[in-house]
């Protein structure tokens, strides 16, 4: 049974990880991914979106991967002591250098083998989240358009024009403010 | 043999839809899922994130999900028809008016016994994607407010003070509208 570990953020995900994870996978037989920490995340890339659990439960239900664990903060090899994998699949952008890592696995007795997946196995969609963030982005920009068009529209453009007494009242956030008192 | 069929949008995947997809399963042997087409989720809630074949790809790839298609927009029982499952599976929050459906699938003389899952089934991040969404709105906001901090301190702060010559490159918005004209 030939174990393959890899590791990653996994926020948000896409089809560019299933692919990374699928290549991961078919390197061997039982797939173990270990999610990186929020902190890890603050420290190398940007805010995590989703919290490392919640990160660690999605890619657990992904049917490639077999067991999805969270990371350390303190030694990342002692993660690879307790996951002895045969193999640490590399995702073609991950930036480890694969020297020192193998220099480092070899001081500390573990023979694992080190695979740096190709651009195209690591997914067709590298940069995926960024792309996703800015499709949000997008939407969210789009819905404060329209309400602040359906704003416009409610406070000037009704047939009665019943509406010009109270333009507050159209506003959105505010509405539940002013409840009266029991 | 008993099939479930399970339908939704499926937009960015957060633990609530494991849970529902989850409960789901848990009613029969197959868990068959429709993806609904982009124009759909146009109509009903929102601009989609990511577009249905990418919804699709997600869900198909999650482990208790045996097959996902993309639903259609003429006919919705027609979809019914093909997948022909025992069991509908709708969620809590899904609007769905159970007699209506019920009433058509009998028309269509179609067996299938509907099933409305419970709040605590249905996911317990009924409101997740939205969480997500307006997480994804900070994490923004704060790169935004980062690289406008960044942008000052580069401009200002330096120790030659070279840049009080323009202010209005540190504030962000406005600094596409001001480009010098060619």
């Amino acid at each position: 049974m030939v174990r393959v570990m890899a590791t990653g953020v996994f926020d948000l995900l896409h089809p560019g990880h299933l692919h990374f994870l699928q290549s991961a996978k078919n390197l061997g037989d039982e797939l173990v991914v270990v999610v990186a920490t929020d902190a890890t995340v603050r420290r190398r890339k940007h805010e995590p979106v989703t919290p490392q659990e919640m990160r660690r439960e999605m890619v657990a239900a992904l049917k490639m991967v077999d067991r999805a664990i969270v990371g350390r903060e303190d030694d990342i090899y002692k993660t690879v002591e307790e996951v002895r994998p045969d193999i640490i699949a590399l995702g073609y952008d991950q930036t480890f250098r694969e020297e020192d890592v193998r220099k480092e696995l070899e001081q500390r007795g573990l023979k694992v083998q080190i695979v740096r997946l190709s651009k195209d196995q690591s997914g067709f969609d590298l940069d995926g989240t960024r792309k996703i963030i800015s499709k949000v982005e997008q939407g969210l920009s789009f819905q404060k358009q329209s309400s602040a068009v359906e704003k416009v529209v409610k406070a000037g453009g009704g047939q009665d024009g019943r509406a010009q007494k109270e333009p507050e009242a159209s506003a959105p956030s505010t509405s539940s403010k002013g409840r009266a008192r029991p």
